[in-house]
């Protein structure tokens, strides 16, 4: 099932994604929801965001060809950073270049997972049981940010904008072996599969809830594969009107342009 | 005017403090409340958080004895981090040493300034009139996860409970030479002024608005001085039982007792 929140002139809305049709929902996709006898054609409703988080963590060098074009080594345990919920945008929604460091961005295609229900100190064999979906997501990076001018990643990965997640969240979906791909301008530039992560999602969720509470709602963003603009030679980093584009398998596909 | 939020029995509710008295909120302390004729004495009260925030963000090495004692470089512009708010905890609330990473707790004191009004790109003549108040804050950091097993901060300073805010926030306060005090079992650990500060409280927020939008609600923590525990020869960490005070002059005392 996909499970997605739109707008239409003033009014938002949950709804269920089937084929081009949007079925309202009343309730919380989190708790307690049903169906309603309204339907939409989703060509004429804007995408928002499918959740509005309580945070957002996020997992650094989870494929090991990412690690090694970064030159940086594998992690022995989920490297773990976070970004603010003000990043959070939605598929098709335009993205400012920041005013205070348009040159840099770079775009990192992940399979993001929503957790469902409150998880602490769970371990990996009921960590998916604690997952309402997942979703794609694209950890936007300014890397000058991140890599020159600051100590921590936390700023580069935050800026407004920098969180793109959508279209909708699939709520029925194997995750083992995901074939994840970014590309920029229709040109393919990340492509890999969830089975060559470094830690499993279900061990990426359980590792997380042993260190904090996980919230219903709480995003979980798992690793880019190989091919990040930054690493390339020469580097690609965003021009204003590029369009990247991140494509999961099973998922569809999450689409943002960036202006000046 | 100090506002602060309690419970008493099932009921939570918002209260500004005056010496020993809470004289009872209706509405939102960032939007419109109004005090009723429901007064409590303190002592029958338990603190909550003053607030929920949607963000936790956190400046480093704010203080240059504190940048030397970490054998950190002076930073160039403010270093941020962010904190889960599943970290945020409570006056007098009892906080577990975590069973992942127990052994090199530290504490930092820290005044945390809490934004009232969205901020975005302002500059800091105008960062004070977006503050609902100050409070005292502990950006409590497991050692050895910031500094030896991980990459980044992020996940040492979010460990649940890791982020004591209260009791209440100070809504009148000249924050240019406020005294910062740390104390250990009541011993004295950290002590300087904010007119020690690297960069200023209304500059940090400026630079914050300047990358990312500052919601109502959202929490600064703007550094913290010398005297850490890791930093010490030899180093000292939280043991179970201990007690860490943050008192800041014109706030109060925040008191948090560890759990092993």
């Amino acid at each position: 099932m996909r499970l997605g929140r739109f707008q239409l002139e003033e009014r938002v809305f949950l709804g269920r994604v089937e084929e081009n049709a949007v079925y309202e929902i009343k309730g919380d996709i989190l708790g307690e929801y049903a169906e309603t006898d309204k339907v939409h054609d989703i060509g004429e409703l804007k995408f928002l965001p499918p959740i509005d988080p309580p945070n957002v963590i996020c997992i650094g060098l989870n494929y090991r060809s990412h690690a090694a074009e970064s030159n940086m080594k594998l992690p022995q345990r989920p490297e773990v950073f976070f970004k603010l919920t003000t990043a959070v945008s939605a598929h098709e929604e335009c993205i400012a270049l920041p005013k205070i460091a348009p040159r840099m961005v770079d775009n990192e295609a992940e399979l993001c997972a929503v957790i469902g229900k409150t998880a602490k100190d769970i371990e990996p064999e009921e960590a998916l049981l604690h997952c309402l979906g997942f979703t794609c997501s694209n950890d936007i990076s300014a890397r000058d940010c991140q890599l020159k001018l600051d100590n921590q990643w936390a700023r580069g990965k935050s800026l407004d904008g920098f969180c793109p997640i959508g279209p909708w969240i699939e709520t029925e979906l194997d995750v083992s072996d995901l074939e994840v791909e970014g590309l920029l301008n229709g040109v393919p530039m990340q492509k890999s599969s969830t089975a060559n992560m470094i830690f499993t999602i279900a061990q990426i969720i359980s590792y997380c809830s042993k260190n904090f509470t996980l919230l219903p709602g709480t995003l979980i963003l798992t690793g880019t594969p190989e091919g990040v603009g930054y690493a390339r030679k020469p580097p690609v980093f965003v021009k204003p009107g590029d369009v990247y584009e991140v494509r999961i398998k099973g998922i569809g596909t999450l689409r943002n342009r960036f202006a000046g």
